[in-house]
């Protein structure tokens, strides 16, 4: 088998073997095919795409080019929840505590990335020795006591998807459907988890920016979770503004601490019910979401959720007291008012641009060796829909220097569009695609 | 500028600046561009083309990335000829002489490659002491005592199509006309001919296999030396059959003394008072080519074309006394004859495939290190139509290794098609190219 023949074949137009797709990620993996042949084949496959077949011999090749984890032996049918990306996104912390809450084990294994905030990890380490990196023996110990864990993966999880990645990232080739599903179900899939629950944000802040595409998307790797045996649902999400009302680190672990207390902005509340409710009809634990509703907005009302979070903080280390205290997370020195030069109704937060925002006072990193400030960030003190007054509180500038103030002041400012009459409501959820096909509300 | 966006723009479908050209062809030479991004622009190139701007301007930068050979202090018209690649092709060392005789400035500087058998610089290479590497002094010397010169191109030509053509060649991004034509142009344009006649083979052992793949690389070339202020023009030639009855290296040589003295196979014969009689009415020494013709007729019936021969062998430091004296050429030991099984017409002589029967008895080069057999090859005892009886010699197998003779010999056999009834005339040229235009015969 030459590379050469299977980069010709790809740029043909013609459909690529199981051996040839597993003879190039292994040996791409190995460094035996260069970084100038993988390029030019993934460019290929950019212009004549890769069918479902195709698509998911490339998962599994990925899958098999690194380490797969067993949790087989854990009991109960373990979920898991997947984010493709948005801004102020804290629904992990949130929903992980419902699930576990009501005896439904939920393991998470996150990776760290670049983004306007740091992830879910980073958010984790606001809390003073909160342990991310687990041993096979704390992350047994810890799910079978608590069922709930929220633990880095691996670095050995698909190292061909870290590898192609990068190459894609400085190739233009990132946006394939099927190259950006296989990189995100490569690393579900070999954590082995037995449903997984897709959270597919759309929008302005989102990777995919329309309907068509996260849905085609959505298809895509419920398709390849599917063919390789796991219940695997896809949820279309609004991401045109910010979830929540916090972007920042501790902000954001503050805010889930508010929605599991049952306060908290309403958009974190309404999509973690959601969200969860799919989860346990995956599960089994419910026979169908309207049940699954009842059980969450059971385990909030009744604190089951915050002494989740709580109990979860304590067995991986961190301290407690943040929790019962959120004072005590990382506190910004200064808290900067941006008022609002005019009145009417907030007509759009770009949700990306208010991301860049939070990512110039550094809660977020642009390259992998950055410090992460945790205590930076901003809040929105208004939604899409409010009604504002001249000089009323537009948001909250969180930060540890004021050299960023004025420019980010301006930023947030131009990107809070305000209109003199109040527009339509939004969808939160814009539909639900499974293996049986795409429901859209 | 970033290369990302570079080729994100290609990517989709947009035209590349001058600038973003320029960019990425000295970039690239540098090594300031890796080769990974290269390949991903080359394969975006490959699918989304170039324009005529951006092919020039590629054909440009590539020209500027290295030397460029000015000879305008040599009198006249200077002519240059190129020939897209053939087999049994010895046009250049017929044609030069007989243009030189007519008192027209040759220049020809060639570059070594791979290929059935050896260049033109290889088959020089068959007399003795034949020097291709000239001083800028002796090749000014030379051309203005003699008219004449063909040599080898400086390393320094084009170096950024060199980087890009060994790139393309391994990420099968090498079938795109904007990139063949420009990797062509660049290293013609570079030396600085008046006028430049290109010999575009179509055939089975052409690069072009089919008339309007040709016609199109024909219209991209001569759009592209016309648009640098050169006249350009394009001929397109039969390589169905190899080109005369030699294919080697000094068994070639041999042919084009025949051919100057006024012997030798006709098509040889034919194609060079054709082309010389177009690239003398570039050097506007004729007023048409029926005029032409006759000067080069003239030329061979004189015996001046044949003089001028010996004297580029001598002015080149080679031994006269093996053009005088053909037998002494470099000579295989052994001399095979491959005789016909059945009687018949001569239906079909793959030129390829005839040309790989020389590579496999050492006539060419597979790799850039390999020493060429200079005395093997073949020689056609028949050509496309000719009669053959039972047993009667097809070709002759020049060899100084027998261990081949019994795979080639069978091999021989097999290309040479045998029919029944004879088959009708083909052409020896299909067209002409112009900037006016295509003119199909």
């Amino acid at each position: 088998m030459r590379m050469y023949d299977i980069i010709k074949k790809k740029r043909d137009g013609q459909e690529l073997s199981t051996e040839e797709i597993y003879y190039v990620v292994e040996n791409y993996t190995k460094g035996n095919i260069p970084d100038y042949q993988m390029a030019a084949l993934l460019m290929a496959i950019y212009f004549n795409k890769m069918n479902e077949r195709e698509t998911l011999d490339l998962t599994k090749a990925m899958i098999n080019s690194g380490e797969k984890v067993d949790i087989s032996y854990i009991d109960g049918i373990k979920v898991d929840k997947h984010s493709t990306g948005g801004v102020g996104d804290t629904i992990t912390l949130i929903l992980g505590p419902m699930i576990a809450a009501t005896g439904v084990p939920f393991v998470k294994m996150s990776g760290r990335g670049l983004g306007h905030t740091g992830g879910t990890l980073d958010k984790l380490e606001s809390i003073d020795n909160f342990k991310v990196n687990l041993s096979r023996e704390e992350f047994t110990r810890i799910v079978n006591q608590t069922n709930i864990v929220i633990c880095s993966q691996t670095s050995n999880i698909a190292p061909a998807d870290k590898k192609m990645y990068s190459l894609r990232d400085v190739t233009a080739t990132v946006d394939n459907i099927s190259l950006i599903a296989s990189s995100i179900m490569s690393k579900k899939l070999a954590i082995g988890s037995d449903a997984i629950l897709l959270d597919v944000k759309v929008g302005k802040g989102a990777f995919m920016k329309d309907l068509d595409s996260a849905v085609e998307l959505s298809n895509e790797m419920v398709r390849i979770g599917t063919n390789y045996g796991r219940e695997t649902v896809a949820v279309l999400t609004n991401m045109d503004e910010p979830l929540g009302n916090a972007i920042g680190n501790s902000l954001e672990v503050k805010e889930a601490i508010d929605v599991l207390k049952g306060n908290g902005p309403k958009d974190l509340y309404d999509l973690s019910i959601e969200l969860g409710s799919i989860l346990l009809l995956m599960a089994k634990k419910v026979k169908n979401r309207n049940e699954g509703k009842e059980v969450l907005e059971e385990v909030i009302r009744t604190n089951k959720a915050y002494e989740k979070l709580i109990q979860l903080v304590r067995y991986q280390g961190g301290n407690v007291e943040q929790i019962k205290n959120p004072d005590l997370l990382p506190k910004a020195k200064y808290i900067i008012e941006v008022k609002s030069s005019k009145e009417g109704y907030i007509k759009s937060i770009d949700a990306e641009k208010i991301g860049l925002c939070a990512l110039k006072l550094g809660a977020g990193r642009e390259t992998m060796d950055y410090k992460i400030d945790l205590s930076a960030g901003i809040v929105l003190n208004k939604k899409i829909n409010d009604k504002i007054n001249k000089d009323e509180i537009l948001a909250y500038i969180h930060t540890n220097n004021l050299n960023k103030v004025t420019e980010v002041e301006e930023m947030i400012k131009d990107i809070i569009e305000i209109s003199d009459i109040k527009g339509e409501d939004k969808k939160l959820i814009y539909g639900i695609v499974t293996k049986e096909g795409v429901t859209l509300y």
